[in-house]
């Protein structure tokens, strides 16, 4: 097997989220980006009324857009500030029942190409082992101009 | 070909309209539901400012909570009231840029079983041919007491 | 609402079937495709022992098989012979239970994009009226030279 | 965070093979079980020209069995002999050109429920760093007698 080349992140967390704020006004205050690393990244979503469904869990649309910001989070880590690129396609698993907590996602690109970046992204509730849901997702990323 | 049995909903668009903005309050004012017939509904997302991403288009979360609201208005119009419906899959495939108008979802059940149910849920932008999206999804039923 | 621009296709089901016999040696003999339409196909799949898992059924794999080609069909209905075409995601529902007799596949195209396809294929065991599978598609398509 | 409970397997691969070529008539001499552990299994296919094709790559339907197979020997080993085990969802994607070697499948569960086990698994050819496919599944599980 030849080592992998490993790709590094070209954008910090700080930098990361000054943009992300900028440009999606309706998720402002909503996200911390935790970590990016090679292909990856960490974000913490903060779980409060607006999130909560029935019984106090945390609905499927919250999740689906934590899954969704992380995945955006992970691909700017590796190719910088494309506000155009744009989901293609997801797919979302709901495992367990979240409980009324910060959720944490784990974002992992699994292709990284020049027109699509395909991976997934798991989420549990904040000190809790067993996943709350498991997303795969692909982006579609603007040609170079 | 045997003649296919039609099960008629057993709700109308009003009494589900009542039901859902009753228990899931997060999403109040945002839909309303225009029709329910067998195995099938159609809602309308109104879109405002919440709603829109940069460039004047809504957002791909925005998409999936009409996609699994509507789902569950199709299941709830042929099984009554049950808040303890919870989606357990979903896939959505995004395909046009939406237009900054009202989002008209159509869902249909293609299978109801007595555990899950799963069908899908065609997106439009109010006035426009080519879909935005189209979501797949399934809910879990939970057993009768 | 404008008047949907309707494009026809460009191969006629003997052409499609004699294309996709010489290239994909491995699915001779399985399928018969019935229609070609505007952004849509009918494929049969054939089946056999060899399709036949435990209790008489037909196996999950041959299910996304004859899904896969028979959007593959609709798409090649639409842009003409372009063996490189790919599959690049696939989401598949498993409904009902198959009976032992000859599968009747319907894709429709939902977006037929420069570099991507995508839409859905309902398949259902002959003579019966309850789908057994559901799959969502995207294709990507090669740049023409 | 409570220490997580892990489960152990109840069948070693050897075991779990034997039943599977069994039951399976249509895979038999198609697959290896390299490895069953707490909640997941490692698998090899074997690849040989029924599975190529054109451009000596491997098919779509041909890793999505892989999947859907690693997938059932993942819950197997969890479970036990449960042949009327059913996948009732699965989403693939497609990453990079398989090369014409044999291919390796992880499968991992994700949440191993009484009714349904949810989980994703993950296909390389061998030798290469690149993941070539990607898939979430889920599966029901029958009621036990």
């Amino acid at each position: 097997m030849n080592a992998p080349i490993v790709r590094q992140p070209v954008m910090t967390p700080d930098e990361a989220f000054i943009f992300l704020e900028s440009v999606f006004h309706q998720i402002r205050g909503k996200f911390e980006i935790e970590e990016i690393t090679s292909m990856r990244s960490r974000m913490r979503m903060k779980i409060g009324d607006g999130q909560l469904r029935p019984g106090g869990t945390v609905s499927g649309p919250t999740m689906f857009e934590l899954a969704d910001c992380a995945f955006y989070v992970a691909i700017m880590g590796m190719i910088g500030k494309e506000a155009l690129t744009v989901t293609t396609n997801a797919t979302i698993n709901f495992l367990n029942k979240p409980a009324p907590v910060d959720l944490i996602c784990e974002a992992r690109i699994l292709k990284l190409g020049k027109l699509l970046a395909t991976g997934d992204a798991t989420i549990w509730s904040e000190g809790q082992d067993a996943p709350v849901a498991h997303a795969t997702m692909t982006y579609a990323i603007p040609p170079k101009r």
